[in-house]
């Protein structure tokens, strides 16, 4: 296998875009990539996307994406894994390059939640969940994520408070990003206060679904070196499946997938967790956050609640997440998601964060889930030196 | 790269299977493919499938399918391109073969059209089109192919007459395969006096869609070798895209994407149109069997129609094409439909074809569209020898 590197990025602010169409989205973030990267010599496109065939009823997106791009003829996919989506098109095109078939490859992910609101767009996001045993039945994924929290709520001897920093970090993080889809902080008492959603789950536990787009240049790591920025390797790629029915798992509070995938990707980088410098993790729910960073070894079973503190997962922390404002703050642009948080990866490593930089970091992890961590991606990213 | 190839094949009979689901589908067609192999060590799951948001409410078919298998925690992708789904399914899994991440792989191509009927699905098959310049304009894949059609005929001075072939060899080739959707022959004269469908395409110009699942087992060619089945060798892999509105391109007859992904087929295989001993090609409509031909380099341009004879495209012709039906009496199984080809390929070159069986077939090539071509696949396949 070939070592493979990532060598531009691009992405648009996340949010209510009314005014933007998908592939306007699309083609904004990838030209930004191919500019970043200094070249427009693509030899496949991959489309990550999660819901447009429901939401825009608009479905083969590859062609689509290549022809905007003035890219018409280049072989291209779309890859949908729900939310994972991004990370699964990043893992296919890393696999493709590394091949040798692939020279240079362009991910795109793009989500357009606005051409459908409200009830209509929650049945469609319901149908990542597994349609017979929980769409069907009225689940939607806030509700799962209730019927979660719950029970870890119950585990535990806690109460929702427990939780209140993950969704403080995020939203302090996404205050300093000009991308960020809500730009607020919290005040003192509003995370307490906020309307209930699925109870126990309130307003500020739940990400918020926008539209946006973020893109990634691909290639072998010898030839990302000739292109115009610098280069970020990519040293490990690791996916893995678990029930998408959460009825189905023996335990509904481990992440099965989740806590597969970053195993493998540490065996392949061979690092563990201390050598993580931030990590992008996926906290759709804050319920998600926690069991993530126990799913990827960070905390010990029941105890990743303790690390909701900013000395902890701050910019300043002993493991900065969501350095951006993560799904919370910066928003969950869904099967675009895990493109962003390798473009924001690369940023950091790059040392190009702005008011988001953890400083001297050197290895960033990303792990992406689908629906309730149905499909769990981790990727683990180093500066080409 | 490693050598890649096909160590096992499954798949279920096409049609309306108004009593068997999208998961259970799917589990018939992969665990006979399993079977076949001799194996049930799968490293990663590919499913093709192009319209299950839309049909069944079910999107995220990566980790269902893998669950109903036994498989949880195997990393699972579902790949979509319309109904080239299953071949860019096919490529993306043998990508990751060859690229050494991944030992042995299962391509699972399932579609479930009988969950939603008539109207409804004519409005989900447009979502292949181009959202807003086609099917928001009232465009269908069967309107857009009378448009091509009308087009060709006006060209060439030719009456749908001459596309009777096609489907008569379809039709011909459909009534000795116990899977196929439509097993009768045509008539003298059936043709001529068929209903419209939307002029000047008649209904034994469209191939029908139908429910279906279609599975096979990828591995390195030295694995391969020591599982249970005659291994075919996967020798070329290639794929490209056109513009999705067929407005857009330059001559409505040149389906660009099939020239290109042949082209880069031969290249890589080594071989031209004079070595290929049967051809997979993808008659969604007669029109496009005729434009498939001349793509793909068995054709002049404007002389595809004259292949539509028995000692041309028959069993026992030049070069046999649909050998099993293909889509017009096999059916077509949308995000299926291309690992039906693969598989059907394998039988040939097994030797295990029966009744459909093309004597002494070496060489096989599969070419695979989505929509209008908007994608194409093509892949060449031979005995590991």
């Amino acid at each position: 296998m070939r070592d493979v590197s990532i060598a531009g990025i691009g992405l648009t602010p996340v949010g209510e875009h009314w005014e933007i169409s998908l592939r306007d989205l699309a083609q904004e973030a990838a030209s930004e990539a191919l500019d970043n990267a200094g070249t427009t010599a693509v030899d496949a496109i991959y489309v990550a996307n999660a819901l447009a065939g429901q939401i825009s009823r608009q479905e083969h997106l590859g062609p689509l994406v290549a022809d905007v791009l003035g890219l018409r003829g280049v072989e291209a996919i779309r890859v949908e894994a729900a939310d994972a989506s991004g990370g699964m098109a990043l893992r296919q095109a890393y696999l493709a390059v590394a091949s040798g078939a692939i020279e240079t490859a362009l991910v795109v992910g793009v989500e357009k939640f606005t051409d459908l609101v409200a009830s209509p767009r929650q049945s469609a996001l319901a149908s990542s969940l597994d349609a017979e045993f929980e769409a069907e039945q009225g689940a939607t994924p806030a509700a799962m994520a209730a019927l979660i929290m719950q029970r870890y709520l119950y585990e535990y001897g806690l109460t929702l408070e427990a939780f209140a920093g993950f969704s403080e970090n995020a939203h302090a993080n996404g205050a300093l990003n000009e991308h960020a889809m809500y730009r607020n902080r919290l005040r003192p008492g509003m995370f307490a206060s906020a309307p209930v959603v699925a109870p126990p789950v309130g307003l500020f536990d739940a990400a918020p679904e926008g539209d946006g787009a973020a893109a990634l240049v691909i290639s072998s790591s010898e030839h990302a070196r000739d292109m115009g920025a610098v280069p970020v390797r990519i040293v490990a790629s690791a996916a893995a499946s678990d029930s998408l029915a959460v009825q189905d798992r023996a335990n509904p509070l481990a992440l099965e997938a989740a806590r597969i995938s970053a195993r493998k990707a540490f065996q392949q980088a061979g690092l563990g967790p201390d050598d993580i410098d931030l990590f992008e993790l996926h906290d759709s729910f804050t319920i998600m956050a926690a069991l993530s960073l126990e799913a990827a070894g960070f905390a010990e079973t029941g105890q990743g609640h303790r690390m909701a503190r900013p000395e902890m997962i701050g910019l300043g922390g002993s493991l900065p997440i969501g350095t951006f404002g993560g799904l919370k703050a910066r928003g969950n642009p869904g099967g675009a998601t895990g493109v962003y948080q390798a473009v924001e990866i690369v940023q950091q490593l790059r040392g190009v964060a702005g008011k988001n930089q953890v400083e001297g970091a050197r290895i960033g992890m990303a792990q992406n889930l689908g629906a309730m961590g149905g499909t769990a991606v981790t990727h683990i990213f180093q500066p080409l030196d």
